[in-house]
């Protein structure tokens, strides 16, 4: 099967178009990565990219972009909306086919090392990469509170800012994030009914956070004049999405409704799509190499 | 999306290896096609090659491994169990991802033309590709009382066996069928019961011949102690596997039992497996470019 990372780099520039461009175009001039999307946000003045390739490519990808965006961004005049900490802010390595989240670490502590000794800038890893517990999640590293005008006064000072790569000094690129994550899957479940209260109650028994499945964020809104139960499945590998599906049938036929229809938001790895025809085919010896197109691309 | 088509030709050598490794290499001497499965049956004294490919490199390989075929195999010394009418006996084209029938019709007639012209082998297009009614099943076009030797003498006498392509006169490479077809899907469903007369009886409920779906053939078995449903389903673009599983559910649960797993036999293209997530997902505004693989392999 081909080995596929993906790459989601998020950069502190949303108003530039030639700053954008030229980060692009660093991403490009490495062989053998393809940008799927490219989307500058001028209110938060933020950009993120999306990129895919096989590993090695990626991590040499994805140092390029970190190094020209050190280059044509300076912290000190930049200024949005959403919390940020550096040039190249935060960098997750995803896998997508042929890797585990192992290879992905593997790249971001490769690419973490380069940053901060080739680059001169601290790095901190984070989620499945992460060296401490505290730094699994990218809200306690980037808080509110805590920004890169407060890095630039505590790194070197606090031993709770040191980074795990690069010196503990702040310059003009700031300080960035690596690390490897799961895929995220953005789905949305329309119901047969007008009711959000509906929608909100599934949301409720749906979520993580409310006693439901691990890997689920949801929310219920009204859209268009119909329920839509809005999530995040933040790793489809270990909640999968028929698992998903299924309880929200079930939960809705309680309050006598359906589902009407759903959505995918941006995109999403064959395997989940994989897993969910197998689940329900029951198709228990199924194995990647029984699909045509998984067999063309061996080598 | 990469444009994909299978070619499953059938060669009437099941005996000796190195006139099945030659036909292979000629094959594989053509560059951007892989080959998937080879299966020489030395009873039948017949060898299933399947392989695939762009349709432009798959038209070429077929043609150079029907020339090969040709100068190796003298139908007049070809002994075996199954109706054969040539060396290169059937040859089929199948899309499988990005391509049309209409794409692999026009490429088996391309591929018979020069087959006739180049080769002097008399050609007759079949299934998707016939241009008469009667030539659709193969089983017309070389029925067991009209094989070889009989087409030597009725060819050119009898305007009802003149081909389509190449001369009216058989040589000792025979006749070849060039034709195109969807992609074959041999699964089976095992039920929680050890009754071989429910399998019977889902069965005939399925199958077109008896008034069931219109690609399913199906056959009851019992498999190690366990009732089996044996399909194959001749066209799942138009009778799809979703519908499929959920139809033998039902029926089985009319006599009070379940689906205990399935399987497939052979391979699957990728499509049918997307097609069955979207079905119970209900995405209703699914494309193929939402799947990170598919994005890939555009150019």
């Amino acid at each position: 099967m081909r080995r596929i990372v993906e790459c989601v780099p998020n950069f502190s520039e949303g108003r530039r178009p030639e700053v954008i461009g030229q980060i692009a175009a660093a991403i490009e001039g490495v062989g053998g990565v393809k940008i799927l999307d490219r989307s500058p946000d001028p209110d938060h003045n933020r950009t993120v990219i999306t990129f895919v390739g096989a590993p090695e490519p990626v991590g040499d990808a994805a140092f390029a972009a970190i190094a020209r965006a050190a280059e044509l961004i300076d912290m000190d005049q930049q200024r949005g909306e959403h919390p940020r900490m550096g040039a190249a802010d935060v960098v997750p390595f995803v896998p997508i086919a042929g890797v585990t989240m192992d290879d992905c670490v593997a790249l971001a502590r490769q690419v973490g090392a380069r940053v901060g000794e080739e680059l001169g800038i601290p790095v901190y890893l984070y989620e499945a990469a992460a060296t401490r517990p505290e730094r699994v999640n990218l809200g306690e590293i980037r808080p509110k509170s805590h920004q890169y005008e407060q890095k630039k006064t505590d790194v070197g000072r606090d031993e709770k800012w040191t980074p795990d790569f690069g010196p503990a000094k702040v310059g003009k690129a700031g300080l960035t994030a690596i690390g490897a994550r799961a895929p995220l899957v953005a789905y949305n479940v329309y119901l047969t009914s007008e009711n959000v209260a509906i929608a909100e109650k599934i949301a409720k028994a749906m979520r993580h956070s409310s006693g439901g499945l691990r890997y689920v964020k949801a929310r219920g809104f009204l859209v268009e004049g119909r329920a839509q139960v809005s999530m995040n499945l933040t790793d489809f590998t270990q909640t999968p999405i028929f698992r998903v599906v299924e309880m929200i049938r079930r939960e809705a036929a309680r309050y006598g409704v359906g589902i009407e229809s759903s959505e995918l938001i941006g995109m999403i790895p064959q395997r989940a799509l994989i897993d969910t025809a197998v689940w329900y085919l029951q198709l228990d010896n199924f194995e990647p190499r029984l699909v045509i197109e998984n067999r063309l691309a061996e080598e």
